[in-house]
């Protein structure tokens, strides 16, 4: 049974993992009979939104625990990850991927990302295993293969199609380090297969629960596809 | 369209709404064409668990606020709820339906009932509107109806399977409400015709995502056939 690493950036779409990507993530990983395992970065996510309101809460919250809640109590410090033990990872989206594994949403490309979540992605395509990127999980990708001489085509939704994302300057963003936007509707998925990068738009557009679930679905079988 | 109410009691499954059988309870309405509404009580849950060590965290939390990450931000008040403006109801499981919407978790069939829940459960059913009721959900709906004269089927899962629950416990308090527990696996679901009322068990047993996901679509299409 193959091993598919998921990792959560906490649990909820303003400040964390968005919820849905991430159970369709694990949904579509069970029904293609392979096994989920969950990480997350054992430290305080960014800050904490009401997702009533927008507003910043006076609390604060840590990513592991939070994401937790997703995976039922079944997740590991993204610190223990080591990609010799798994065979594919995905990474949902949400804010968090922008707010809590990189700076991207306060400096775009030029923010930093964490080093444990670089270190993973890293591992993973330097030892030719598949990443799924899914809604805003591509800039986290772009960041982390920065530094190595990898361009993957990467989704960053696109601009026919209503979306609450700046999907053109997210684009730029991404062009920036040295990887290639390619936009995509929610229906579409890009599949970059030098690097074996898989990544789907999902949320980044007004999309509807079952156009996000297929968008998960098939990401998820072209990762199964290269696995088998 | 057919309307189908949500009732949230929380986010995540040891202190609110079990996380997993509420996005997979969305699914499954929009799968079978119907709009969901989610609504939450606009009060703070019980207490909050962290997810990870079961401990609990000395915060306060907000079901709905907390709900409305499940939602995506769309969320109503319960109080605002009304039986009038929707087609059907589904309460997903988790144990903020036994800390939250009931008391169960603490004085089993003793313990009280939300007033706000308990009257959207009695407005649907007394207008022959269906209830779907998941996992633990059942004990909410035997709480709310235990002052009508109606006495429907409701599922506790089983005993001939493994659990992390007390089912018998459950079966018994149940009963002492005026409702008849039924013992069900995972890949089976309650339909009680006269009361309209459909109760599948879901993660009361350690069931796979996948066993849950289906149990919960029947469950969903059950509903969807009786307002066909």
């Amino acid at each position: 049974m193959k091993k598919i690493a998921v990792i959560l950036s906490g649990c909820g779409v303003y400040d964390g993992a968005e919820i849905h990507e991430s159970v369709f993530a694990l949904l579509a990983i069970a029904e293609l009979g392979a096994e989920a395992v969950c990480f997350a970065p054992d430290d305080f996510q960014h800050h904490v939104v009401n997702h009533m309101t927008g507003n910043e809460m006076n609390e604060k919250r840590n990513m592991m625990v939070e994401a937790a809640r997703i995976a039922r109590g079944h997740i590991q410090p993204l610190q223990s990850f080591n990609a010799s033990g798994v065979d594919g990872l995905v990474i949902p989206g949400g804010f968090g991927t922008a707010k809590n594994l990189t700076q991207w949403a306060f400096s775009g490309p030029d923010g930093t990302i964490r080093e444990d979540v670089s270190a993973a992605i890293k591992a993973m395509v330097q030892n030719k295993k598949p990443v799924v990127a899914l809604c805003m999980g591509p800039v986290v990708v772009a960041k982390a293969l920065e530094s190595l001489h990898i361009h993957p085509e990467l989704t960053v939704g696109t601009i026919s199609e209503q979306s609450p994302y700046e999907i053109q300057a997210i684009s730029e963003g991404i062009k920036k380090t040295g990887a290639i936007p390619v936009m995509k509707s929610v229906r579409e998925i890009s599949i970059d297969h030098a690097s074996r990068i898989i990544s789907a738009p999902c949320y980044m557009m007004e999309a509807s629960l079952l156009d996000v679930r297929n968008n998960i679905r098939q990401a998820i079988e072209a990762m199964m596809k290269m696995l088998s």
